[in-house]
Formats: C-alpha cells, sequence, structure tokens
C-alpha cells in the first residue's frame, strides 16, 4: 500500500493539520520551511490527471484554509503551493497532493530561472497545444 | 488596471491556451520550460485566501485540462504546478494564478531543499498550527 495511503489509514502516523472527509493535511516530514503542509486527497490517485474534479476541489479549498493557517498561527507574509506531478517533475510518491511552503524574508529560496522565447517559437508551442 | 485585468479584457493581448467564462490560460512570456501556461482566475482578487470558493474550483479544474494538454500535444512526461502566493513568495502580479511547468528530462531544474526538523520543533509547529 502507498505510503500516503498507510497515514491516512492511520497505520503510519503523522503531524495532522487538517482533516475532513475528502482531504488530509500533514506537516511534511522533510520541511522546506518550518510549518511545511502537505495537502492530499484521501482516494489515491498518482497526479492530477487521473484525479476526480471533486477531490481536486477539495485540494484547493483545503490549500485556501492551509494558508489562512500558517499567515494567523505562524504568523508567515506569504507562501508557495506547489505540485509535482510525475516523476521527471520531482514527484516521489505517487498519490496526488500538494505542497504549500512559508516563506519569510531572507530564507534564500530562488524561483526558477526563466527565458525569453526566440523569433516565432511561442507562435509554434501555441499551435501544438491547440491542434 | 492590473496587467492581467488588462489582457482578461483584451487590452493587452495574449497567447491564450485555454479559456472559459471564469478562467482565462495563457502562456508564459518568460517561461521556465517552452510551453509554461498560467492559469488565472477572471475575476481579480490578489491571492488564494482572498479568491471565491467557485473561482479557485474552476482554476484547478483547468489547470487538470492544461496537464492534459502538455502531455498530449507537447509529449511531456510531467509539469510542476505552482503559486506564488506573496510578495515574499515572489508573486510579481497581484491577481490570483497559478503556473503549469512542463518538466523534460535533464533540464537541470531542482526543488528546493529540505532539512529534518529537530526534537520537539515539529510538535511546536503543530502545536501553534492547531491553537
Amino acid at each position: 500500500m502507498c505510503i500516503f495511503c498507510q497515514i491516512i489509514n492511520n497505520k503510519i502516523p503523522s503531524f495532522k493539520v487538517y482533516e475532513n472527509d475528502k482531504i488530509l493535511a500533514i506537516l511534511d516530514i522533510q520541511p522546506v520551511n518550518a510549518g511545511h503542509t502537505i495537502v492530499m486527497s484521501k482516494k489515491h490517485y498518482p497526479n492530477i490527471e487521473e484525479a476526480g474534479e471533486d477531490d481536486l476541489t477539495a485540494i484547493i479549498l483545503a490549500i485556501k484554509k492551509i494558508g489562512h493557517l500558517l499567515k494567523n498561527k505562524l504568523g508567515v507574509a506569504g507562501y508557495n503551493v506547489t505540485a509535482n506531478n510525475d516523476p521527471v517533475a520531482g514527484q516521489i510518491i505517487p498519490h496526488l497532493h500538494f505542497h504549500v511552503i512559508p516563506r519569510r524574508e531572507g530564507d534564500g529560496l530562488k524561483l526558477w530561472p526563466t527565458f525569453g522565447y526566440g523569433p516565432g517559437e511561442r507562435e509554434k508551442i501555441l499551435k501544438k497545444l491547440l491542434s
């Protein structure tokens, strides 16, 4: 059984931040910053594309609740919400989950670098996406 | 008027990937990887905590659609979903939006480093969150 399913079924202990009938939110055991919370669906889906609409809705509403908690209880000024969808994107546990990562001034975390498209490249990508 | 509101109102041109009554998805002009898409609510909210539940739901369902598009049309094996919520988290445009970033093997992008909590630290954080 997947490790998150075991946590959901209380076979493995966890630090529960929030729970409802569709969602479990727990402290990440290996956080980026203190308070880093994982929001998972109780139903097992490997990733976002496979997930049911009702469970995705429950996840985003739970993320909003966790955001309020982090601001109100930990006093953080903001946070990042991330999902690493599939192994190429860094997903380790193939069970639908999002990270909510509290941010603090001077914590040194940097967003990924960006670039500018060359002439015609954006048009080409858009054409593929709309094909 | 905020730059995303101007894009939504067609005052500024954009490369539209997907649109419905609540959502606009466009190619990011400064992508992390080619095909990097921004999913925004048409209604203006500064961040996730301020956003209405119906618009958050519409965003997560649109993210699922974009994920399918990136995989099916661009052939990517996965993607990251991110929201930089508030300036401390890297939010530049204060209008609710998520990034969907296609990932490719060997693209060199790294997730943020993590650490282990010291003795009692996790308990202390959880106590604050549940207070």
